[in-house]
């Protein structure tokens, strides 16, 4: 497709421009954006985004503008080039692992090295042994071993114990013999593996003198390091299309009783004695749970800036977009409304608005706490309990942070109307590679268990007088409870923001005991009560989210705010809390934790007041979370408004498939007439 | 990647094979699947799905093998190709309309001619003079002109008052100057417009003598009918890609001044007088309003089955998988347990899986009730306030059905785990073509106004006595209400069918008059109750399905299904009503219309309770779906339950990328080395 002609790019768009309704939005709010940016990200992590975002923008093989249109081959090509990029550029300037971790954020799209950077370094450097560091981690730190992390097999996934490969110990030759016995036993899902990595960790199930003794990691190469062709009885590939995820190779892989030498199993937490063939029994799990929390904790804190995309994109363009007037408008005041200004669309958006800051300063609470209790222990000061607390909360809380962010993702995509739709808002296809996350470091429904398990062995403990006060917040809020119950409750949400944190104590107490009762006095079965949990887990995590922002609102830092912030953030705050608990009003009531009355109160008019506080400064929110417009790549939230005019260049010259003639008629052969001028087929 | 090696071929799923799970399942039902098929579709309907399913599958254009694999030229290229194929053979074997229904079913996959089918054709039809059908239908039931229905622009979408694209009658010369005065005129997402269309249906403001009449049809054409070029002062194309969608050429549309004959404005109900320029107004829009309820009709139908593919796929793979040990299994109890068995799985399953039969129900008592009320007005004995009633109803139903079949889905899609975000799972791409549903027709927000407006008139003629005892079903529910206010409700919805359906229509009345509380008597702004009327629409929408589906257990053809598929076809209903009474408890609690005791007792026991009923029956009911594997097209879908050797087909054998070897280091830049065995970069 041509230029557009002359008459075409005369036109502009109509009534008001974006930019105008933009700086609109910008000048009515009162608080301070910058500040509020550096007190969310420190000023020094908003010197890192511009420093980082100043290389990657003046690279052309980061441009995103052809994006959407290519096929699956073609995007990988790309993603290659780029991931191959990135880790030279990482060297000429010396990235460092925050530099890496903002370099991803703006580019923004998973690539081929992903796996290799993340978990094949990090479980080479947290289980081998100094050794195995000299002979496999120090090529994978120079790229000449490129790896991966095989764990998930096509018919086992959450179980791990469930896995099928095997490692047997031949202590004849004093090797491994890795071995795939069945399809189901296949490596599945593997990031980088499917045409990148020429080596992989594979958990396999350790077989030493006919017994097995679990799971274990072992170094595997598995592509030649000159041809990059597959090694003799190994067998594996990408796994095919995905909802998202497509410039990812993640990849399937077999084994047909590949020897591997002594060194290939990570020895630092058990082994096999080569002369023995004896096997050594690892000591505490402690350092894993460690490192899974911290794993948990970042995609808490990154779901608040996932969510947040979709959040600014959603609030500048319903700044702008305009449709129907105000039925009670008087007649006077011509022109269409803004969409935002709706209540229907304010629902939607605001508490989601709301939440990302929710998410965000839990998850800065939860790295926070977890590097102090990490100091404690190391210091021997305790903060044992602390962490046995924060790593089962932290999987709720996984679960909790993930499902918002995706399905938030989602309500912002519909906010935008028909042009959600388009891959140019920039929404949907950045959720559908979010949506994994789901699924991953543990299945959203899976890990409730874990919070659920912990919180009846708690309480249990309560019971017994086992616990004791201060020993952790769980013990503390179940005490607390339990000294109540028979006063009950009188909590005033709607005057009082520490009575907010309190209801929400009281029903996760509340809902505790009551399944603890379930299971102990009913003995039901526990998979009767996986529902329960599940909505325990919800009531837990939601109770920790309020009581970290009510914290951040009391902490020393925040009265360096400008009071007009102050006060939009307290807003906020009551804006989450209060939504939260009008969404889950049936477990607040039947825990007599609020009544009837409070709840329909706070339905009808406090949400609705709320609302309209923070209406005024939607987009000035927005614009705190200090995304570029790079990163966003979207034409719906770009933050100079310029949406009409994006989406037709983006259309009019972009768009490979207005290169193309067809031929219409149902009765011709031909499909294609024309194909960038090229003629085809006959006219 | 040539065939896998012997080792590799001769691999099986380990455990209990797919074929062999299914069969149990099967065996363990004791419902009549043919039996329920036939209830739901008809013989003739189940004859139709064979018989155009063996048309299509001897068809290799139609092979769905290479559908997620291609960039969007190709993909659209394949897509015109089967378009194409699809016309000949209707014409071929003379295919009814309903017979082109099923087709494109089959096909599951929107096409270039997907606007030119339906609503081009249909404005025409409908809204043309015989002398314009002449002259405009009958070239395009021929397929010379390939139309599309050009209303939608960047700039308004819902608002169908505020486009901007002219149509200026010119007396001098009795032309039409159709005219797009600026950039946010430009038609958007317009459907077969991007590439396939010669002309187009235009909504465009009528301006007659200076006077602007509102959005009338014009007929216009766009391309040459020989080069299939953009004709002078045209200019058109399509606007890019979408989440979903990309197999259809949405496309843009600009006009500089373009003239058309006195012909082109269709003017069966309005137009211009030639002579004079008089124009001459619409009578009626009841015929209008009559169409759109029958088109929403056929989105609530289509929302069942929509739904009950994701189900089927789900219900069946999680039948299959396997996963951990039940928690409190015996010892001698070995094996991993069908994740189905877990109640995680089955409180997302299950109640979707009654809903599927909820929403075909009421799709189809929504038709039947069409019809007769049609009927009754054609032969003058009323019908009118049935009408009336069903096209306001139509409005909440269209959003609440498309809503939960598009979350429904998304549910279906997270139930198979990691594997449902594999293309091959054949829910991801399919959801992601549904998704505009819960857009076009009427935004699913927007619509839930026409909801509540319609609620409050009915209201107000109810309490000033205006309105008559058996008018309609809101008349008499409201009526009821009122009546028996004072004296209270006490509903027995765990021990009988008909108070489940009675508690529905009570809340649904208390919200009626308590919202009309606040706009007549507190003067509400109309903006300020919008939320309150969404949930209105819900809540009125859940109580037309829980009343459908409860009549159609009481219909005498049901009497002919065998006993126990009957008291299944009740457990579902009860699991879908209780279900959504548990989900909306709180507006349950607050009407009154049931106790907080009854809520605790549907959510712990009743619900559990018909879970483990519905379960050993759970395959079966998705069999009496009668979807072929072709439609499906899924890997974890399949009736045969080889899940796991079709992933790994689809891997292998499909997948282009696994023809490339590529360059893995970061300091070469070659990328592909080889691709299909050929040398592209050095090695």
């Amino acid at each position: 497709m041509s230029t557009p002609p002359q008459w075409v790019q005369a036109l502009r768009p109509s009534g008001p421009q974006g930019h105008e309704l933009l700086a609109q939005e910008r000048a009515k709010s009162t608080i301070n954006v910058d500040q509020l940016s550096t007190f969310l990200f420190t000023k020094t992590g908003l010197e890192r985004k511009q420093r980082i975002l100043k290389i990657l923008e003046s690279e052309k093989v980061f441009d995103k503008s052809q994006n959407y249109f290519s096929g699956r081959v073609d995007r990988f090509e790309r993603a290659l080039a780029r991931s191959k990029r990135l880790r030279q550029l990482a060297q000429e300037h010396g990235f460092s692992q925050d530099d890496m971790m903002v370099a991803n954020d703006i580019v923004s799209e998973p690539g081929p090295y992903g796996l290799h950077e993340s978990m094949f370094l990090l479980t080479l450097r947290d289980q081998g042994t100094p050794e195995q560091h000299e002979k496999f981690l120090k090529p994978a730190l120079e790229y000449r071993y490129i790896g991966c992390y095989a764990q998930t097999e096509l018919g086992h996934g959450s179980n791990v114990r469930g896995l099928e490969t095997t490692a047997t110990w031949n202590q004849e030759d004093k090797t491994f013999t890795i071995h795939s016995p069945s399809l189901t036993a296949s490596k599945w899902w593997i990031g980088s593996l499917g045409r990148t990595a020429n080596h992989a960790v594979v958990m396999a199930q350790l077989i030493v003198n006919g017994k097995n003794r679990g799971p274990h990691p072992f170094v595997v190469q598995i592509r030649d390091l000159e041809t990059h062709e597959l090694l003799e009885n190994v067998y594996a590939g990408d796994i095919g299309p995905k909802f998202g995820y497509n410039t990812m190779d993640n990849g399937f892989l077999l084994f047909n009783k590949v020897k591997v030498p002594h060194i290939s199993m990570l020895a630092r937490f058990s082994s096999v004695a080569p002369s023995s063939g004896e096997y050594i029994q690892p000591k505490s799990a402690s350092l894993v749970y460690g490192s899974m929390t911290w794993v948990r904790s970042t995609i808490v804190l990154q779901a608040g800036s996932v969510l947040a995309r979709g959040v600014t994109i959603a609030t500048r363009y319903c700044s702008i977009r305009r449709q129907f007037q105000d039925r009670d408008a008087p007649e006077w005041e011509k022109g269409e409304n803004q969409v935002i200004n709706y209540t229907t669309v304010q629902i939607r958006l605001l508490p989601l608005l709301a939440t990302t800051f929710a998410l965000h300063f839990t998850g800065s609470a939860m790295m926070a706490m977890y590097t102090a209790s990490m100091e404690k222990m190391r210091s021997g000061t305790g903060g044992g309990g602390m962490l046995a607390d924060l790593h089962a909360t932290s999987c709720g809380l996984k679960s909790l942070a993930s499902h918002t962010a995706a399905e938030g993702l989602e309500v912002c995509r519909r906010a935008c109307g028909g042009h959600g739709y388009s891959s140019f808002s920039g929404i949907g296809p950045f959720y559908a590679d979010y949506l994994p996350t789901v699924t991953w470091e543990g299945d959203n429904y899976m890990l409730t268990q874990q919070v659920a398990r912990y919180l009846l062995k708690t309480a249990r403990a309560v019971l017994s007088g086992k616990a004791k006060k201060n020993q952790n917040d769980t013990v503390d809020i179940l005490m607390n409870y339990l000294a109540r119950q028979d006063q009950g409750c009188a909590f005033d949400i709607l005057g009082n923001d520490s009575d907010i944190v309190a209801a929400f104590a009281w029903r996760s107490a509340f809902l505790t005991f009551d399944a603890l009762k379930r299971r102990d006095e009913q003995k039901r079965s526990w998979n009767s009560l996986l529902v329960d949990f599940y909505r325990l887990s919800r009531a837990h995590s939601q109770y920790f989210i309020v009581k970290n922002f009510h914290d951040t609102l009391t902490q020393p830092n925040f009265k360096n705010l400008d009071a007009s912030t102050r006060e939009l953030l307290h807003d906020l705050f009551r804006l989450y809390a209060l939504n939260t608990l009008e969404q889950e009003g049936s477990e607040f009531y039947t825990s007599a934790a609020v009544t009837v009355r409070q709840i329909q109160l706070t339905r009808s008019t406090a949400i609705m007041a709320l609302l309209e506080k923070v209406r005024p400064h939607a987009v000035a929110l927005v614009d705190a979370w200090a995304f570029s417009d790079f990163q966003l790549d979207s034409s719906l939230g770009r933050a100079d408004g310029k949406v009409y005019e994006d989406m037709f260049r983006c259309a009019t010259t972009l768009n490979p498939l207005n290169k193309v003639t067809v031929d219409p008629y149902p009765d011709s052969k031909v499909l294609f007439r024309k194909v960038d001028g090229v003629v085809k087929g006959k006219l």
